[in-house]
């Protein structure tokens, strides 16, 4: 039978791990205690079978991995995530570690469809790590958006992504938003010959999403933005289906959860469709993300998994230029640079750009000689 | 100006809660901090403002209330939930604590269709609580399901809601399920005039949530189940716009979160659109929930609350026919009682959901009695 694995962590003493193992298998599947279940060929078919419980070598607990049959996810990314987690999240005792998909699962939830290689084709970048820079802040109207956007892609950027806070605001709505910075981005493309990919943000109900996700490709945005912790994981995981363009994750409503973030933002975003992946790098203004954390999520963005594409590493989240080359030691070629507020700390955002893109293009020449 | 008034609880120090408390404002709105952002109008009117700092009463850490210029959510169900926690849940140091809409948004969001005098119109239910059963478990053929339906059914219980496992799947899909459960239902109507409500669960992209509501709308499913956070809360906000029948929401995934489970199960479900809630009642498999949080999520679910009709609390999770008693004395009247696995502890489901129903009977007979 084919199983999704799914590791929790549970933090229960050593004399009762076995029997809350087998809760949670019943929990996340039929939701009743064996004694009301009565019924072996669902015992046998349906119920999560505890595969391995393990001390947890990091603090007191279990790693426990419950192997679900394939079946009961349906194949279906909302469902997944019940069978997952549904119940399991209502009990301190437990947190979600990992989720190990089997071929099937990987194929029908798809992943990423550009990629790292789909978002370098987009780019034409090769041979350096990707730069992006956030358009902010929200407040400004689309003419006065578009001027920053011209700057910074005078300044010679990759990628120009909105920033997550960008909605369909009265005062700068979402058509006219996306239509002047993409206007500013192709004239700036006119004059020098070097054309940034605009991200344009997407926020709302899964009707409004489909709306704005068609309004910014027929503009020609050549990418979108989308939190899928704000938009809900199944209505991303739709929208990807949709959209024809490269899909950047941003990790809004993703922390505070006891769902381990590595394999959150790490490993279901991919799963679930997103190329690209933003995450807050160590050391910036979210210190829960630590070195550690950030290398195992960049590892798992981009290891081989099946037939899934490998996404690209975002890391971003109060980066000032002087980081620059530490990052790129750290995340190595493959993973783009989100350089944020500190783009606009003085006036002359087209020179700070610049300043930010050589730094990259400095630091991938130096990596690569020492790689030699 | 409107504001919309977000309450978070801050771990830190009280030389340091002014200056973190003003991060937190840039943060969920320009994410800029004042040196980048040099914009007198912008701080005016798109900043979130730090309207009040608290020791809080419970721990140590403080209490702290923004008020966000109510235009920047763009009275959208999902840009609010982004300026209200999106980057700062990705700060260990916050919890979000409580939402206080002006009415633009409590219109805007709209809250219940039906709420508590809409399920009991649509059950005939007057001056006790409701009693609510769930079919399960996963794994068993629509046949099978519709024989525990009509079971229950005879059993004179009000509501029969799906267990929230039950999806499109190969094993039972959907439509047959819905289908055969309903004219289970019917027939225990015909025979006894007494038309328990159906509640169909619904899980899946907004897609195949659409086309799901559609044909158990068709097929004469009188309500829905959904779970909010497994969709997504826009995609639940959207699920309620279309759907003509009450919806039920589902505690599924809403725990393990630092947004405080009163704001969001209590809170955002209804605001977003919930009839009725579920939840667990404290004593039973989730132990987190006491009775305090359960009192408070009642009252929150079922107090006035501007142009937002009261949802009605459903209290559940392992709860036996032997505490109805008391859970009648605990909720009151306007509530509705679910019971799950029990009812299948042994053979004769038909005879414990007549037993259930008849101690809710009892029990709201002598809780009116003792409060005339």
């Amino acid at each position: 039978m084919e199983r999704v694995r799914i590791t929790y962590r549970l933090a229960v003493d050593a004399n009762r791990i076995e029997r809350r193992a087998d809760e949670l298998a019943l929990e996340q599947t039929v939701e009743l205690s064996r004694a009301c279940l009565r019924d072996p060929r669902i015992e046998r078919e349906i119920v999560g079978r505890v595969e391995a419980i393990e001390p947890d070598p990091e603090e007191a607990g279990f790693l426990v991995t419950v192997g679900y049959p394939l079946e009961i996810t349906a194949l279906d990314p909302a469902q997944l995530l019940g069978v997952a987690f549904g119940n399991a999240s209502l009990q301190r005792d437990v947190a979600l570690v990992d989720l190990d998909p089997p071929d099937r699962l990987l194929e029908a939830l798809g992943g990423p469809r550009f990629g790292i290689e789909g978002l370098r084709a987009a780019t034409g970048v090769r041979g350096r790590p990707l730069t992006c820079a956030a358009l902010k802040p929200m407040g400004l109207s689309p003419d006065a958006l578009a001027a920053r956007c011209r700057a910074i892609a005078r300044g010679g950027v990759d990628v120009i992504k909105d920033d997550h806070g960008l909605a369909d605001h009265p005062f700068c709505p979402f058509e006219a938003r996306v239509r002047s910075c993409a206007e500013a981005i192709e004239r700036v493309a006119d004059a020098t010959g070097r054309r940034a990919v605009y991200a344009a943000n997407l926020v709302g109900t899964p009707s409004a999403l489909r709306e704005r996700l068609r309004i910014a490709e027929d503009i020609g945005a050549g990418a979108v933005v989308v939190a899928p912790m704000i938009v809900g994981l199944p209505a991303f995981h739709e929208l990807v289906s949709l959209a024809s363009v490269p899909v950047v994750a941003h990790p809004a409503l993703a922390g505070g959860s006891a769902i381990r973030p590595t394999l959150l933002v790490g490993g279901l975003f991919r799963l679930y469709g997103a190329d690209a992946v933003v995450f807050p790098h160590a050391g910036g203004r979210f210190p829960d993300w630590d070195a550690g954390r950030c290398r195992d999520l960049a590892d798992r963005l981009r290891r081989p998994t099946g037939s899934v594409r490998p996404a690209l590493p975002v890391p971003a989240g109060g980066m000032g230029i002087e980081r620059v080359a530490g990052m790129v030691e750290f995340y190595g070629s493959d993973a783009m640079l989100l350089v944020g507020g500190t783009l606009y700390r003085a006036d002359g955002l087209e020179a700070r750009t610049r300043t930010f893109v050589e730094r990259v293009g400095e630091a991938a020449i130096r990596a690569s000689g020492a790689a030699s």
